[in-house]
């Protein structure tokens, strides 16, 4: 018998990259504002970043993104273990296709080509767990699903989806 | 009762891109030699052309292919219709991936971001009907296989798998 392991499907942004980090930077930088992350809660990037949609528009913004703490770490006991998937959004900013495979390939260099997906909606994905800090993707994901904490999706209360806070979380529970 | 439309996944390369044409195109105009199509029948693209891997890798390749007749009528036809989606093998050749983007802007103003899918593997992609030129990709897949004729896949008898060999084809049959 042929043993199967599961498919876990792993976001990007706000999971592996730390776009608040990096938002919160480059504002700084730019407009020399420091913007409170703590006022931020339940509001989605968009409408939290002043400069968003520069920034997202900007080519290099997405490769130079910081990691989430112990998220590589976290992600090479996925793959260890599971058949992992990267999902992530791209094609609404297309500069950040190259950035993203960039980003990859330096922070995660366990995971091939084959196990890359960059999409517009996640709704055509299939998989058996789904780990994600946007509530609106795990809710189309007929598997699984765990939403990492963000800012925005502190207020979720679904009960369908397991919240978790850190890397941590996610390799105790699976 | 809300009205849900089939999920049909439309592959590029083969199938709306015509890379043959452009392959031999670009084979001739850097070697001066003209190579014969019809001695590829049954060869994979990769061992069909001895330029393969430079092309695929060179920035502006895929954007430059051109259509295959008839495809771009096909493909609103379908978009009228259905829930399409552009599903690319995208990731093994990095640069492919502004290219591939780029290619459905100018050819498929029609086709938004949301529609677009650039993976590594078509395995973790579901839908109802799939319309490819590689049967690796229809044999992954659990809805109704469309398997669009090129060189490389002329000896497929797969009885699973519908073969259709025009976009005419495929407007008269979905």
């Amino acid at each position: 018998m042929k043993h199967t392991k599961l498919t876990v499907l792993v976001d990007m942004d706000g999971v592996l990259a730390d776009v608040y980090r990096h938002f919160l930077d480059w504002h700084q930088k730019e407009t020399g504002e420091e913007l409170d992350i703590n006022m931020m809660a339940g509001i989605l990037e968009e409408n939290a970043f002043p400069l968003f949609k520069k920034h997202v528009n900007t080519e290099g913004f997405f490769f130079t993104a910081p990691s989430i703490p112990a998220s590589i770490e976290g992600l090479e006991y996925l793959n260890n273990k599971y058949d992992v998937v990267i999902v992530s959004s791209a094609t609404e900013f297309p500069n950040s296709l190259k950035d993203k495979y960039a980003w990859l390939q330096k922070h995660c260099p366990f995971i091939s080509w084959h196990q890359m997906v960059f999409c517009g909606s996640k709704k055509y994905i299939k998989g058996d767990i789904m780990i994600d800090d946007h509530v609106k993707n795990l809710q189309n994901f007929e598997g699984k699903r765990i939403l990492f904490s963000q800012p925005h999706n502190l207020f979720v209360t679904d009960q369908t989806i397991t919240r978790v806070n850190t890397w941590k979380e996610i390799e105790n529970m699976l």
